[in-house]
C-alpha cells in the first residue's frame, strides 16, 4: 500500500486524483521509481527505445520461454492510483514474493511497465505494447499531437530516447522474438461495477472489448450572441446536443450491456457565454465485445452526423481515429488463473473487459489473460478510484500463483509450488 | 483606420482576431494609447478608480452640463477589432473633427473609455458603467474570479488602480453630479445583420434588449467509458445536450424574433474520450427587447433543467448570474441621431439592440441613444468581424454632427453648425 501512495505523489494534481502524463516530469520520476523497485526484487532492469521497461528473472531453463506479466504506470488526467499502477506494482510484488518464497522458475519471468497505454496525451492508446506487438502505424509517433502541439516522438527525445525517426522507433520497439513469449498475465482494476455488484473477488478476463475513437467536428458562422438571431444561426453546439443524444439511442438500441458509447470530449470554441459557438470537436468512444454490433453504432453515430449537419447547415468532418479487434484470450493461462482463485478461496468469474488494455495487443502474439480485483462503485480514470487493500493483496497473491505455475518450478532446484 | 489596426496590434492572439481582456498587459497598453490620442486631440484627461477615462473638451457655457460619447476597449476572447474601439477611437475622432473644424460647443464634451465592457474576465458585464451609474453591487468585484481565481479587486490593483475594498471602487466610481450629463451617445456596429440585410447605413438604436446570464451545473458519478455500462451511468453530458435542445425550442417558441437564447459556454470534466464526464457546466446567455418574455425563457430553462436532471439522475445547481433591465432611449437625442444621418444622406433605421452595451446602463441615469454602423455578415465577438472603411467614417461622421446638435454651438464663439 504504501508503494502505491508514494507512486500516487508523483502527480500533476492533487490526491486523491492522479495525473501522471507518459513523459511528463512526473512519468520521468515514476519510471525511476519502479525500475528502483524491479532491482530492488532483484530483477535485471532493461529499457526499449520507446521506454518499455523490463526487469527480467532468469529461469534455469534457458529454451523454456519467458512467463511476462506487466501494465502501465502512466494515468489519464484526474485519475486514481491503481489504474496501470496495480499491474506494474503488483506484478514487481509477485515476482518478489515467488523469490522470497524461494521459488526458482523454469521458464525466465518478467514484470513490465508499458509505456503509455493511456491516449490521454496523445489521443492513442498503448503505444508502448503496440510497438512490441507490431500493430504501431510509426506515422502516429509523428502526427498525433498533445494540447501543446508535441508529437511522441519529440516528447520521447526530450526525456532522453533517442530515436531518430517514428520508425526507427516502431522497428527497434518491435519484439525480436514474440515466439519466446510463453504466456502474459496483466492484473488490473476491472474499472467497471461487476465484480462488487455480484460480491465476486477475482475476474478472469476471457475477452477485451474491441475498442474505437470516431471524431467529429462540426462547424458554423457563429455570431453575437445577442446580436444573431436564432433563425439565422447554424449553431454547432446544438448538432453535437443532438448527436450526443442519438449515440446514446444507438448504444442502447443493440439491446446488448456490452455496447457502450461516451462522448467523452467536448471541444466547444470560442467558448463563452455571449457568443454563439463557431466549433464543436466531440471525441466519442465507442467500444463492444462484438465487433459487429460495434461497427454498427458506428455507422449510425457517422450517419446521424451526416443528417445533423445536413439539417442545421452545419459545415462537419468525420474521422475513425482508431478501431482494434477483440482480443481473445488464452484458454491455458485462463486454466492458471483460475486455479490459483481457487488456491487462495477466491470468489471468482469468468468475464470480459469492457477497457481495453496492453493485453489487448499482447493477446495478439501470445497466450494472454487478465486477473481483475473489483473496483469501488465501478469508478476508475477518476479520483475516488478505489479498491481495497485486501482486494489489491488477493489480486497480487493470484498474479503470482499463476505465474509460478505458468513459469514451472525448476527441475534443478528444491523447491514445489505447495511451498507458496 | 491606422487607428484601428494599430488598436488591433495590442492582442493576445494572433490577427485578425483580437484578444483583449480587461487589466491585462495589451489592455494597459492600449490604455496609454487612447491616453495618449486623447491628448493629441486636445483633450483634458482623468480617469476614475475603476479605469474609466474621460477626455475632456470644455464647453463655452460651464452651468450647462456635459454631453459624452464612448465605448469600451476590452474585447471578448478572439474578437474582432472593432467592437468598442470604434466608439472609443470614433468618439477620439468625431471631438477631433469638430475641434478642427473650429466648432467651439456650448456644453463641454467627453470622450469616454468604459473599463470592461465585456464579462470575457469576470463574467460580468459593463462593471465601469454600472460603477458610474450606481448599478454594480460592490462584492461581484471580490466574488467574481476570472479563470485563475483572481478578482477584478486583484487585478485592478496589480496595474495601479489604488482603492483597497471593492465598496471603495464602488463609492470612487460613482458619477458624483449625474444630473450634469445633458446627454450620451455610443457609436458601435451592430452584431447583427439586419443593417446589411435592408441595405442600411445607420441604425438609430431606441432600446436596449435585456440580457441575462443563466448557470447551469449537471453532476454524474462519473467513470471510465469503457467499464461503465450505459445502464449504470447518469452522464451530465447527455442532460446538458437535452436542455441545450431545450432552450433552442423554448427560444423558438416565443415566435418574436428579439427572443435569442445561446449556449455560448460548455465545460465538461473531465473531457477526455474514454471517461464518462463527472460535470458539464453552462453558460446560457438569454435576452430579448421585452423582460416579461425574456424571463419566461430563463424559466422554462431552469424548469427544464430539474426535470431532467431528475429523469437522468443526476445532480444540478441553477444560479441567475445577472439579469438586466430593458433600456429605453430618449427622445431627444435619438432626434438628433437621426437629423446628423439625413445631413450626411445615410440611410437609417430606427431599431433594437440586441446585444447589451454600456449604454443600458448610461441610459439609467441620462438622456441617451446609439448609433449602429453595419457588420458585415452580421458577425462579432468573432475573429471575422468586419465592417467596411467608408461604414465607420459615416458612423463618425454622424456621432460628430450629433455630438454638435446635443452641445449646441457656444454663443460666444463665430462658428455654427453649417461650417461642418
Amino acid at each position: 500500500m504504501s508503494q502505491f501512495d508514494y507512486l500516487a505523489t508523483h502527480s500533476d494534481c492533487s490526491r486523491p486524483g492522479v495525473t501522471r502524463l507518459v513523459f511528463s516530469e512526473r512519468d520521468v520520476e515514476a519510471r525511476a521509481v519502479l525500475k528502483d523497485w524491479m532491482r530492488q526484487a532483484g530483477l535485471t532492469v532493461r529499457e526499449d527505445v520507446m521506454g518499455n521497461t523490463f526487469g527480467r528473472w532468469e529461469g534455469s531453463d534457458s529454451g523454456a520461454g519467458t512467463v511476462m506479466t506487466g501494465s502501465h504506470s502512466d494515468t489519464v488526467v484526474l485519475g486514481g492510483p491503481y489504474d496501470g499502477a496495480l499491474g506494474v506494482v503488483g506484478g514487481i510484488a509477485a515476482v518478489n514474493t515467488l523469490r522470497k518464497l524461494g521459488f526458482k522458475p523454469a521458464k525466465s519471468i518478467e514484470a513490465i511497465m508499458f509505456t503509455t497505454e493511456e491516449a490521454s496525451r496523445f489521443s492513442i492508446p498503448c503505444l508502448g505494447s503496440q510497438g512490441m506487438t507490431g500493430f504501431l502505424e510509426p506515422e502516429v509517433l509523428d502526427t498525433f499531437k498533445d494540447e501543446n502541439g508535441t508529437s511522441f516522438l519529440e516528447a520521447a527525445n526530450a526525456v532522453g530516447f533517442s530515436a531518430k525517426t517514428a520508425q526507427e522507433y516502431a522497428d527497434k520497439a518491435l519484439l525480436k522474438n514474440p515466439g519466446d513469449i510463453a504466456a502474459f498475465v496483466e492484473l488490473h482494476i476491472e474499472q467497471g461495477p461487476a465484480l462488487e455488484a455480484e460480491g465476486k473477488d477475482i475476474g478472469i478476463v476471457e475477452a477485451i472489448m474491441a475498442p474505437s475513437l470516431v471524431r467529429i467536428k462540426f462547424t458554423g458562422k457563429g455570431g453575437h450572441g445577442g446580436g444573431m438571431p436564432m433563425s439565422y444561426r447554424n449553431d454547432p453546439s446544438l448538432a453535437a446536443s443532438e448527436l450526443a443524444l442519438r449515440i446514446e439511442e444507438a448504444a442502447l438500441a443493440t439491446g446488448a450491456p456490452e455496447t457502450v458509447a461516451t462522448v467523452g470530449l467536448w471541444d466547444q470554441q470560442p467558448n463563452i457565454y455571449n457568443a454563439v459557438p463557431r466549433s464543436v470537436l466531440l471525441d466519442i468512444d465507442i467500444r463492444d465485445s462484438d465487433k459487429a454490433r460495434r461497427d454498427g453504432v458506428i455507422k449510425k453515430t457517422l450517419d446521424a452526423a451526416e443528417e445533423i449537419a445536413e439539417k442545421r447547415k452545419c459545415g462537419h468532418t468525420k474521422e475513425l481515429k482508431f478501431e482494434y479487434p477483440v482480443a481473445n484470450c488464452d484458454e491455458k493461462v485462463l486454466t492458471a488463473i483460475q486455479n490459483a482463485a481457487d488456491l487462495v478461496g477466491a470468489k471468482s468469474k469468468r468475464m470480459i473487459s469492457r477497457a481495453y488494455h496492453d493485453s489487448a495487443f499482447m493477446a495478439q502474439i501470445a497466450p494472454t489473460a487478465m486477473i481483475f480485483v473489483p473496483s469501488k462503485n465501478g469508478l476508475s480514470h477518476h479520483p475516488d478510484e478505489h479498491t481495497a487493500p485486501e482486494d489489491l493483496a488477493r489480486g497480487v497473491q493470484v498474479l503470482a500463483l499463476t505465474l509460478a505455475q505458468l513459469a514451472g518450478p525448476s527441475s534443478v532446484a528444491a523447491s514445489d509450488k505447495s511451498e507458496l
